[in-house]
């Protein structure tokens, strides 16, 4: 059995072949072109399955999942990543599925890229046996996905575990999505580095102002750098706290570059964490970092096609 | 088949019998004594069972499903019900079952209230037919359960769906819980009078100063009255939104006696959602009134444990 899978982000479109154990047995990519018309997007879509059918094991293929970036509709089977303007309600799975190499009958699954993050660490990564877990990407932006009853819960639209737009704090900041006092407001890559830029944080002369730079300062104990990690941790362990409450969880796990930082990160968030998981049911939740970093969008999108291969929404094990 | 029901509560502790139909047979109570010992409160218990053991459907039952004021264990099988000092951690599934009249072999199934309310709903109420819906309480406290893929989804320790206690306002006032800026400090009916009285609303010279007061001036047109539940509006829009963010919600459903003031709470709450609740997948989620009053926690704890017994966690239907 050979598990197809495509991950369609900003940055790249990358395809693979994945066996039962999760390997890669050929992995092939091209460069999004993020500005370009929906047709050029659709071609390198199209390169992609090109290249991966002319593998011997393509002949075994039993399903075909994709990871996309988000927002996602898996009933309709279209997308509208938020980062490729071209596509708008694009109706990705069809057009995969009329690729002249997939076999006739196999109906492509389509997942956002969180919750195939999140599939990819059930399956073989940090959330590997849990029950109930949240999976995020802690990243230019903050996304995440559940683990319920053992299984992944995409949602009705496959949109289910999206924590970087909750409110966790009702007076706060508009944010772009439209909402208030959003996670992502406070804690993605993009909001570290604007708010210790605004206290007066400079990136170094070589470096540029990002969270990873934030992140080097603050472990060189600049004190701005530690007040917008401060800040962050926060926000998601209000987060966190709330999901826990919601659905019971017994584990978190965290992924995506911001994540790298590291304890500059845990640190304050497990702080905080303390402060707002205070129930008898979510105290004491363990949050760790991500298991898997290369590919787990591959891993992640083949095991949602396996997962929906079953008929039972439950993950590979 | 006959369902068995217990529903424990700080004023009253109340047992039924219930048909497939989710109609009572019978129906016993018995106050609670709610400052007295360990053994007088289960002494109550004892009697509501002895009462419905001596009916002739007894010799049906099949199943016998407890509802009680949470925080609960239902792993363990204990209650610490927070208006009921005397029960803490106390194992209330163990005595149940070894009351003389239970058949051996009944293992007793207990969920909180809120669960139980939701399990009525979905079985008899608003969220009848729905597949991922959220249940809410707001009385006293604010309370709450899920539906999720057509069951009810406890928890792992069945208090899931504890939407009183997720942070709004991540800066906001501490709350008894522990926590900080919680829904339940701006929503509940004790935070609405609190809130209502601080602004110098005064309540009428024959009446007590409850939230069904205030709403009553809040229908006249009380400014003070109005802002009160306006911020519980806020405050159960922003909550409502992000568990529609992490979930995916088709419904959302709302009991309790506050919400028994209808548009003076509902109104401010719609308002609200729509400025939350922004995203393609969680804007314009209906929200109604519940269905069941009388008896729901009865006929809710009847159907946890018919879900139980067919193994499933899921409804009956």
């Amino acid at each position: 059995m050979v598990y197809g899978a495509l991950d369609i982000g900003g940055t790249k479109i990358a395809g693979a072949l994945v066996d039962a154990e999760g390997r890669l047995l050929v992995r092939h990519q091209r460069p999004t072109p993020s500005h370009g018309s929906a047709e050029e997007l659709m071609a390198a879509v199209t390169g992609v399955l090109d290249d991966l059918a002319v593998h011997p094991a393509w002949a075994s293929l039993s399903c075909l999942g994709i990871g996309s970036a988000g927002p996602v509709d898996t009933v309709a089977g279209t997308v509208s990543p938020v980062n490729i303007p071209a596509w708008r309600s694009f109706p990705l799975v069809d057009r995969v599925r009329r690729h002249p190499a997939v076999p006739r009958g196999t109906r492509p699954v389509l997942v956002g890229d969180a919750v195939a993050m999140t599939a990819a660490e059930h399956w073989l990564g940090a959330a590997r046996g849990a029950t109930n877990a949240l999976c995020m990407v802690v990243s230019t932006g903050v996304g995440g996905g559940l683990v319920l009853g053992g299984a992944t819960h995409p949602g009705t639209s496959g949109n289910a575990g999206h924590i970087g737009h909750i409110t966790v704090d009702q007076n706060g900041p508009l944010c772009p999505c439209g909402g208030r006092g959003c996670v992502e407001r406070f804690a993605s890559g993009t909001a570290i580095a604007a708010h210790a830029l605004e206290s007066g944080w400079t990136p170094p002369a070589d470096g540029a102002a990002t969270a990873a730079e934030v992140a080097a300062s603050a472990r060189a104990g600049d004190p701005r750098a530690l007040a917008a990690f401060d800040r962050a941790g926060r926000a998601l362990a209000a987060a966190i706290a709330a999901t826990a409450a919601l659905v019971e969880l017994d584990l978190v796990v965290i992924g995506g570059g911001v994540a790298q930082s590291g304890e500059v990160l845990f640190g304050p968030l497990r702080h905080y964490l303390a402060s707002y998981a205070v129930l008898d049911f979510t105290r004491d939740v363990p949050v760790v970092p991500a298991g898997l970093a290369l590919d787990a969008g591959l891993i992640g999108a083949a095991a949602a096609g396996v997962a929906a291969l079953s008929g039972t929404g439950r993950s590979v094990s």
